[in-house]
């Protein structure tokens, strides 16, 4: 509304957080790429090798890409309608604290590391997959989630409950002249077994020792299939209930299969089905990025 | 009943016991929270550097705790409708167990080991739960388990039979030189193998043991499917079946779908979805706890 | 039949094969126990521990079982009612192979180890599981994963396939150098690393190599998902065509619901679901053991 | 049609393209024998005991097998009615990178590595499959994965940014003393660990790198969970939809159970379960070989 009377800001606001214009999703696609180059330069910086031959250029590079991002982030300042809003959004403090590290990195020793922030800027991916039509499997997978959370929950206690008992039963077991030197590392080890990573860099040496292993192992194995059941049942019924979105012109009501061509609860005829219209929520797309 | 004639004692066990009162509700949090911290000291003390920087400090928690936990218990026994119910309940015995390795440690050596008996009060945590309205996802879980569990035996059990014909077989194929040097070691080996930990401790050196290996991995890495599927099924099911506690208010027939109007037997009108009370089970909340 | 005309053949018949009376189960019990303590005699002698200072009792407990087995085997020979029908029976042939090492033993140097065929006479424990119950989920079990069998087929070759090429390629980049000396032990890498086991004595050094094997992973690790799937999804069906043992009395249909009340074809009241009689095949109780 | 005027092109692409001809069976299957024994030799050339003592007979098996693919690639691009609808298929490429390698090998040093390429030939096994009736399982497989394909690709961009993440915390966490050197290394670490692989070549060794490895693991441990649920549900649709083959005589609408007798739509008789015919899709079978 108020964004009318600035005719700059509002085009700005228009490109740089809107979807819908061609301008809007090119800048979108330009922002990403710069993202994952400079991803690329920090990444490459932690390479001894690299760093050695190639040292200055990435640090020029460095230095370009905290320059641009520093101009996006207060033109993204400027447009935003309140300026608040997006200061405090998830995205507006990320990108913040992907550029102050190489600000800091000459007062701070060690400040360079936390360039590491900046791998958070990736997450923009998924807008740039909202896009292209991403969305409602996403949606899908989200929801799912969700709502298993609970149960989700509950799994990862049970986990920790079992980790703390059996990694405190190897160290009383095992002992520290076996390398289950304390309750903690006895725990990473239950958690390295349990999840079926298996590094090992500490394993049970005694008869006993290897009898509460292969039982953790065992374990470890079943109860993977819990998250696995719960996740499963969870996207079955979210794939289910997304015909919930198909609604009867007559009543109103929704929940029809795809075949149906009659509305189950009035007897009106149904759309067909290639015509329905799976409304997107705009809701989510206003201040989120 | 009886209880009436004791008011101390009546409120005492509706406190402790209990879980529908405010007063009740925080005394359950507040003893979650002292056996938590109670934990991190039985942890803290088995690290070496923390033992011996704060070990006095860390020994003036324990005992603390101890004296904590012995009031509580003996109020526990106090209070109790009838002494031995509470005394031989699973909950009876572990508290029980988690004071008595202080009180033994200095006459038999070795006792403060015990003290990770502890660690099974954690279990507790389940009874929080219930009260934050996790007791109907839980109580799907519990179900979906106890419905799979004969599915789960026999599973077990071909687990059982694969790991002592693998393991012997391998036994016989690599043999002692090679690490494998007994069946019992062998049959540990293949439990590593088939539930995919893999430490690398014992690794077969032949080509025929490596093509065994390479069989027993292909093997757990399929059969870890089945457990899933068992898992995923009963989940499945159990969630159907969770709307079997809707019932209709004239035949009082049950198993209705969520989106169901009228009842399917006698075509009465149901109960809006939203005002559907999902019908609590109270005889799991007596003297469980 | 033919049976009728010896009490004590038929009467033998009836305890070692049959498994309806008393005794029949008694005797498959007391076989069951004899078989895993045979095992235990066996998996004890490969301990050199143990093998040092209770070898002779051992040695005895050896003879001993093995002479069990062979009354056993020719009392099952002279028992049953086409000699050859036994003889020729997986079973049949098991039996023979479990006693067979200790009598060639003295002969031929190395056959003490063939002693690990008896393991195989454990899965005599599916027919006492038989008798408990447990014959029903463990034919549901059987059945999913005949019905899947074709696609399993199809995903072993797929998982083959790519051992193959991910086994061929890190061996053209890594090379002997680092280990992958050959095309066999690259490919056994390949499955060591797509089932997620991860042993560790051979890894890649190279940037390249560790590329292609973070690829071959996330690939494990997502076609694991596969045949998760496909069971899941056929022990669903098998669960649910369950149903179709349930028969209509008036036009013998099947395949209602558990909840179902009248037949969905003709109309007519069903049994009461708990009365619904489930038949058991008895064709699979013949000569199978 | 062209193909009439040529009858020996014509029935030699009977023979070498076509399926449906005793002869077009007969010879895939001796293509299919080919190919496996051609790889057997190039899988025994890489280990070095057979290449020492062997070494000659497997050159001129080698050389044998290029000179046999050989006249079957231009016997193949003589009898394909379009000479460059094969030269440019997928498998027209692969046939030719198959037989290059030998070619070249005394030109360009390291060619004869190319020859693993040929693995790729071991891909026609998918047509000899689709002879024998595995066309339809392995179609539901295919399928569900196309479906699929979208929530897979946002699981991979998923795990693809958590590794980034994760990778990047343990580096600087644990640094390059502990063998996380570079930030590309220290991400194939978080796969090495995401996926449950854990090799154990690099190891966390502080406890707040053990906590970031504890936290990784149990993050691959559950979202392990999203591709196999993603899959089942997806299966189990695409099981589901394959009844829509079934079609109804009268009004030719498809959709209907196994077990329905009548149509759904128009209540017409169906076809008995037995007799009716799914059609198999004979687009795919031109000139996809």
């Amino acid at each position: 509304m108020e964004q009318h009377s600035h005719p700059l800001k509002n085009r700005l606001y228009v490109i740089i957080f809107g979807t819908h214009t061609p301008a809007g999703r090119a800048f979108d696609i330009a922002l990403l790429i710069a993202i994952l180059l400079s991803l690329v330069v920090v990444v490459a910086q932690s390479v001894p090798e690299i760093q050695d031959s190639h040292g200055t250029a990435l640090h020029f590079f460095e230095l370009g890409f905290t320059a641009l991002f520093t101009i996006e982030y207060l033109v993204r300042l400027y447009c935003s309608p309140q300026l608040t809003a997006y200061a405090r959004s998830y995205y507006g403090i990320v990108d913040l604290l992907a550029i102050l590290p190489t600000y800091i990195a000459p007062f701070v020793p060690g400040a360079s590391y936390m360039v590491v922030i900046r791998m958070l800027r990736i997450m923009r991916i998924f807008r740039i997959l909202r896009l292209v039509g991403y969305i409602q499997d996403s949606n899908i997978l989200l929801r799912s989630l969700l709502m298993a959370r609970r149960k989700v929950f509950i799994f990862f206690s049970t986990v920790g409950i079992l980790v703390t008992i059996f990694g405190s039963l190897i160290y009383v077991i095992e002992g520290p002249e076996h390398g289950f030197t304390s309750i903690p590392k006895s725990i990473y080890w239950a958690i390295v077994t349990i999840t079926t990573v298996g590094y090992g860099d500490i394993v049970p040496q005694t008869g006993l020792g290897k009898t509460i292993a292969s039982l953790t192992m065992l374990l470890g194995y079943s109860i993977l299939a819990v998250p696995t059941g719960i996740i499963t049942a969870e996207l079955n019924n979210e794939m289910k209930s997304h015909r919930q979105l198909v609604k009867c012109p007559n009543c109103s009501k929704a929940g029809h299969e795809t075949e149906a061509l009659f509305c189950k609860y009035c007897g009106s005829e149904l759309a067909a089905p290639d015509q329905r219209v799976v409304p997107i929520d705009n809701k989510q797309d206003k201040h989120s990025d």
